[in-house]
């Protein structure tokens, strides 16, 4: 733990998944899974280094690499005894310097900055235990995990002593739930079977091979059309069946009437959710969205910018589940917020995925969340997109449905060195063809 | 009107307010007042451009630079024309571009950087017609106004023909609110006698100096400690009277509850609002808040991201007052749509102001909101803080206590050529020193 930070690099790296229109939904047409992509290195000597990264689709990523410049005095001369210490302390010195909180606050392209240098942070804590993050976070005792948490703005809704109340509640637990896990691995469900811009032959042949491989939860994305939304769901309901569990995303198509007569329209579909109906902002919207489309449940969060917009959602009625994303909260300290708001709610946490290496994060949010904190797998998945694993050093296992528990130390996504030099924009051989 | 862009030039341009600690408050302990500062040239030779930018205060600035430089290409080889006809098409170009706006959406750095971009729009568009920006709007038809503003997302709450029926309903008597306007200017309230760094004494002197200017409507900064600001509204009301109108500006220090007991505190200072009593997402916080401390008013906006989050406040009763900005919102088009917003909700808009160039912007907004929306001057002021206006081509003007109607043609905010090489950062002469 004598560790100091002494180097921050940050590196641009962009996939051209635009070109298969893998990841295209309503509103994304053209994604280039991409990632602002963080390295730390210390004084140790040891050549252990934190990875992070925050996920972006394309352009753009150049501004958050400028934002993870602008965070950098804030990192370098730390040492990672100091952050132990008060990890809380460091994560607000990020998103509460005086200046540059006039950005955000705790939104948008700095707080997506904030995820990738904290994710980081913690890789480097993790392999510096020689520990998964998931389970670095999983010996913690209920008072170390909330010194990880800021709970400024949250206090009408979570209390310290609420949240520590509901950690010590499962804390007898634990090892049982994390045999199990080791065991049985984490249920998932599938999204890279119905981009919106693949054809429908293509479609049915992901289906098929998805349920070979035992899917049995299938996510859709719908759009504007309702007719093709029909026909789209059709196609999927005759690939997967009527007993497995279908999703639909809208990516944030709709205004709040529009939205609800086009979910209406599904309703023959025996839809589990309905995600992102309408502006990620709206959560009076998605309130009224939610009255009006049971019993379609309502699913947000992957826009979803900060824990006090998590707050809402779940004061307000507005979702039956909670997507966090790994990545646009700012790194693993505010999604222990959520997880520990929304057990306090009683809704299930079913985090974002897909894209560049948030399949690889959210395994270690899952388990943390089914250990430490909810200690219930009702309603709970993870999401999965096959696409872009191949580039990281550890990348995810999936067995018959369900994620393996990661093994090796750290946060799990670290990118193979070659992979971040043939990506990298605009150098990187990907790029320069 | 067949006007090209063709360059757009992004400068880093800041101010060092920090050193007399002029605009500090309970979180920004040391801001310096910048400007991601915006430069269009076109291709009609006869050399007018188009001067745009975003308030920020420091730190950072260079992130939204970044941002702009994002955006050129939307901007470089549109014509004037084509803005004009159709200048929610050109404005949606720049907030729903398919892979940016993965870094919002409509939110941070990228939302900060699309008003500048808007603004300087603005101003190069109403040189173009020889006009300032207020003009140019009051001259608009009903029809040309909402074809200015998007509704996606507000149609709950706000649809283009509730829209098009405020408009019509005040549009025979406009003629008569701008010569009224144009006599009297439009009244303001001065912040720059009470910032929270200031010592008793200089604010006394402050608030001295601006009685005998005419003002009569204050507002002060409160903080965490309640003691303290006690002393504060004490020392205000001594020296402005029982009469004179006093607001009070927490800057999001509180959480819900904390901020409760805390306004209760100061009921006999007989406040007319306060403002930013939590965080700036926290709708909810804020309905709360409103429903315990009448009859003080709950004001905020100056965080407020977007539209769909003023959309809440209203829908939610969440405040009394609508304090939008110019440069946090994405540029007139969406402050257009926010002041068609308070309409319908009845609400009265009072724009965030002072740092650099707010100000100079906000004059065009409340006389926009006067003589074409509102049409009604209850309960609103043009916040003013007298900082910075020597750095401004057109400054305003405020005479005992209101704004002076601006003549000169554009949106107020093109600096002068030698403050902008002085402020450059880093590289100019004020921080070489």
């Amino acid at each position: 733990m004598a560790r100091r930070i002494i180097d921050l690099v940050a590196r641009d790296i962009r996939t051209p998944t635009s070109r298969t229109l893998a990841g295209s939904d309503a509103v994304h047409k053209d994604p280039d899974y991409s990632a602002a992509y963080v390295v730390l290195k210390t004084d140790a000597g040891d050549g252990l280094e934190g990875h992070g990264l925050t996920f972006t689709i394309g352009r753009g990523t150049e501004v958050v690499i400028k934002a993870i410049e602008a965070l950098r005095h804030l990192v370098v001369g730390v040492t990672l005894e100091q952050v132990g210490a008060d990890f809380n302390g460091f994560w607000r010195s990020l998103t509460n310097e005086s200046q540059l909180r006039w950005l955000g606050p705790e939104k948008g392209v700095l707080h997506l900055a904030t995820a990738a240098v904290v994710n980081a942070v913690w890789d480097l804590y993790a392999k510096s235990e020689g520990k998964p993050v998931w389970k670095l976070v999983a010996d913690m005792t209920p008072e170390q995990f909330v010194a990880c948490v800021d709970f400024r703005y949250l206090s009408d809704a979570l209390t310290r002593a609420q949240a520590l109340e509901i950690l010590h509640r499962n804390l007898a637990t634990r090892a049982a739930r994390e045999a199990e896990m080791r065991r049985d691995g984490y249920p998932a469900y599938i999204t890279s079977a119905g981009w919106l811009g693949y054809p429908d032959d293509k479609v049915r042949a992901l289906c098929r091979e998805a349920l070979k491989d035992g899917w049995t939860r299938f996510k859709m994305k719908v759009g504007l059309n309702r007719e093709e939304n029909i026909h789209r769901a059709t196609l999927m309901r005759q690939e997967i069946g009527a007993d497995a569990t279908l999703m639909a995303d809208a990516n944030q198509v709709w205004d709040v009437g529009e939205a609800i007569e086009q979910i209406k329209a599904l309703r023959p579909f025996n839809l589990l959710w309905i995600e992102e109906p309408t502006s990620p902002d709206d959560i009076l919207g998605h309130a009224a969205i939610r009255r009006a489309v049971r019993p379609i449940g309502v699913a947000t969060g992957e826009h979803c910018a900060n824990r006090v917009m998590f707050k809402q959602l779940m004061q307000a009625g507005a979702i039956d589940f909670c997507q966090l994303d790994s990545c646009r909260l700012g790194g693993l300290n505010e999604v222990m917020a959520v997880l520990l708001l929304a057990a306090k709610f009683g809704l299930p946490v079913c985090p974002h995925a897909g894209g560049i290496g948030l399949c690889e994060y959210v395994q270690h949010i899952s388990l943390i969340d089914y250990v430490c904190v909810s200690a219930s797998l009702e309603n709970r998945m993870i999401e999965f997109a096959d696409h872009g694993h191949e580039y990281f050093k550890h990348p995810v296992h999936v067995r018959r449905g369900r994620y393996v528990v990661p093994a090796d130390a750290g946060y799990s996504a670290e990118m193979l060195p070659q992979s971040l030099a043939q990506l990298e924009f605009p150098g990187g051989s990907v790029w320069r063809g």
